[in-house]
């Protein structure tokens, strides 16, 4: 299924990573994977959108203020900008991440019309995420069909999960739905993964807590090597309280919600994914502005000591779920960039071995763990968008795992 | 608002504890207070229900076999058997155990006409327990109107519980309606508590998970000498997965079963309380016959899984709740009687010091765990009835907590 496109020495794979209301995409260069450009347009489908486009030096090379009505738009930006700046970039290749592909549709994989068939016929799992990227990937197609459009899942990582982690104690007919843990954030585990196999030996000898700290927040339990346990469930909704997410919650909390109030499951959807979390504490999903609202500020406060306590207990849950942890990784925007909320999260923990520096964690430290520490505490920066370029290279070059139909014994089949 | 009947020395407290299709009773003798008979009737609303009785020396005295339609008839039952057998036993007040009073009503208090009104207008905060709870109050208050009546609301043992573990990241209006984490089983709690007080000094000191583990299982988090966490919320149906109940969720799963399937919420609710949990893995929700279903039958060896890994993460989470663990009370029906469950959930939890001895585990002695072991793990008898009984004596010789407005400064009226 591999198009005919020859490669020469100036070809690039292009990137592209879409959110609710964003999209990232960067430009590698294919031979050497270096990033030459990273570009991110922001507010699709508010009154004013932004694009900023950054070269290999991390300066500012573009930067454009409109409207953006939707993802079509904003696919249309970058086409612009390719074909205006870039005459000499030659896209070789085109990578895109996808939130969820299903039971059958995990590992990396070329997108054809059977997949795209496929990935329509399962909106109804993300349709949050979905339609977007269905969109995103066919604007791209109609522009450059010759090109190899390689498709990576977020589920990936966390596929082989042992059963009572990838399995929901519901009547056995939902099951056969396709209702089941999938977990996502799964590019950026693998990146991080990644690094720490060139850093350390052993390390899938490790038990290893991996916390994407964000806007979207999960975390992952690691046990020999291999994705065991993570935060989120069937949708990016679950775990972890998040900027306007709600996290987990008792079921009776959600049929209270829908008896008590004449709402419909979609609007509760919408209440659940961008009114609840911190926003629905602080007025406001973005932990910086928490941040700068002070301690003075009751909302922020409680806001901030919610967020804080639930980690800690996810983290230990993971923990037990794995019997143990070596090494707990902060990365994502909040757990790279804020020593407090890593400072508040590790707080307390040297129950189980787990105690942070405090000057090397204000400093941002690689490691950032006590000497005293059992566990290693450290700070990497992920990179989602370099995990998608290099899975498109390896499945160009037959050195990824093709098997696109990839499901274990307990697997079901979508109906 | 206490009733005028006579105190002598040959009276006794009634309690009255109702499940979803069983009812307790226990005779209690007022200035000893030891129970003087014990009853069961199982099976309200099924073909044939079975009513059984024991004596103070826990002998059988008397058993019943016969179809009860509904927690009337077997009110009826109790009346009749008080009257038949027990001409000699005055009764001088009944305690009753309800679900929920909502965040006004808490603390155990004398029933009233305005009590049983409140109670009326929040059975959507509790809709599976107190139109039964109300139903039997109501039969008894009929028959003995010059009685004491006492309500002792398993929410109490958790109101203190800080913000962060009180309140949902859900958009304020719901919390206006009543929606919060109350937690239940606090008689249980309370009595374990109790019986530790008894047992050891500066017990408020001590960090202490109890494990309520049965047909409904919930765990609670003491610190200071007062319920700081715990795994239910709003309802009896979140945190650990149960004999029936799914536990919590992600939200996501509940829109998706309601999105992909024509189902109302209430339909929902039967099929989250009913019809999941180990139910929906083993085919039965019931410990002991899912143990005996043995290592060979993969969908027990999956539910058995499945209940001690949540029961570990829920362990561990509340220990990082409460920043660390000195003390893990396992009681309740599985949690008193299963050896096996009991080790399968400690097991691998050396990371955070908490290490079972097998041989003392076997034969269920009071302490359970490893010399080496930081955490003090014990097994417990809990006595729900007994907690009743003695609350409902304390109100009436004044010596309870009598403000049943009890609200700290961040309730909310439920409107």
């Amino acid at each position: 299924m591999e198009k005919n496109v020859k490669l020469n020495n100036e070809q690039f794979i292009l990137v592209l990573n879409s959110g609710s209301s964003s999209l990232k995409f960067a430009v590698y260069h294919y031979k050497s994977m270096h990033r030459q450009w990273f570009g991110v347009i922001t507010g699709i489908g508010k009154p004013l959108g932004n694009m900023t486009i950054s070269d290999s030096h991390q300066h500012e090379a573009s930067r454009r203020m409109r409207h953006y009505r939707n993802i079509e738009d904003a696919s249309t930006e970058i086409i612009l900008w390719l074909k205006e700046n870039k005459k000499n970039c030659q896209i070789y290749a085109i990578g895109y991440r996808i939130v969820q592909g299903g039971a059958n549709h995990m590992v990396p994989e070329i997108v054809t019309e059977k997949l795209l068939a496929d990935l329509n016929a399962l909106i109804f799992l993300a349709p949050n995420h979905l339609p977007n990227e269905l969109s995103l990937i066919n604007t791209f197609l109609l522009k450059f069909p010759s090109l190899n459009h390689v498709a990576c899942f977020d589920t990936n990582f966390h596929r082989e999960m042992p059963d009572e982690n990838k399995f929901y104690p519901l009547p056995v007919k939902y099951k056969k739905q396709g209702l089941r843990r999938y977990g996502f954030h799964g590019m950026s585990y693998e990146y991080i993964m990644q690094k720490l196999n060139e850093q350390y030996a052993f390390i899938d000898q490790k038990k290893i807590i991996i916390a994407h700290l964000g806007n979207g927040s999960s975390m992952a339990a690691i046990s020999s090597g291999k994705g065991f346990d993570t935060t989120m469930g069937i949708s990016p909704m679950g775990g972890l309280v998040m900027a306007t997410r709600c996290g987990d919650l008792d079921p009776g909390a959600i049929l209270f919600m829908l008896k008590q109030n004449d709402i419909t499951a979609e609007e509760l959807d919408v209440e659940l994914s961008e009114e609840s979390g911190m926003k629905a504490i602080a007025g406001t999903g973005d932990m910086q502005e928490i941040l700068n609202m002070g301690d003075d500020d009751k909302r922020a406060v409680a806001a901030i000591t919610l967020y804080c306590c639930q980690a800690k207990k996810f983290i230990a849950a993971l923990a037990a779920s794995m019997g143990g942890l070596d090494m707990l990784i902060f990365t994502g925007g909040i757990g790279q960039n804020s020593p407090e909320i890593r400072e508040r999260i590790c707080a307390d923990m040297d129950f189980m071995a787990l105690k942070i520096d405090r000057c090397l964690n204000l400093r941002t430290e690689k490691i950032v763990s006590c000497q005293s520490s059992r566990v290693c505490i450290r700070v990497m920066k992920t990179d989602e968008e370099f995990m998608i370029a290099l899975h498109t290279k390896r499945i160009l070059e037959g050195g990824e795992e093709k098997d696109s139909t990839f499901s274990t014994q307990s697997e079901v089949e979508i109906t």
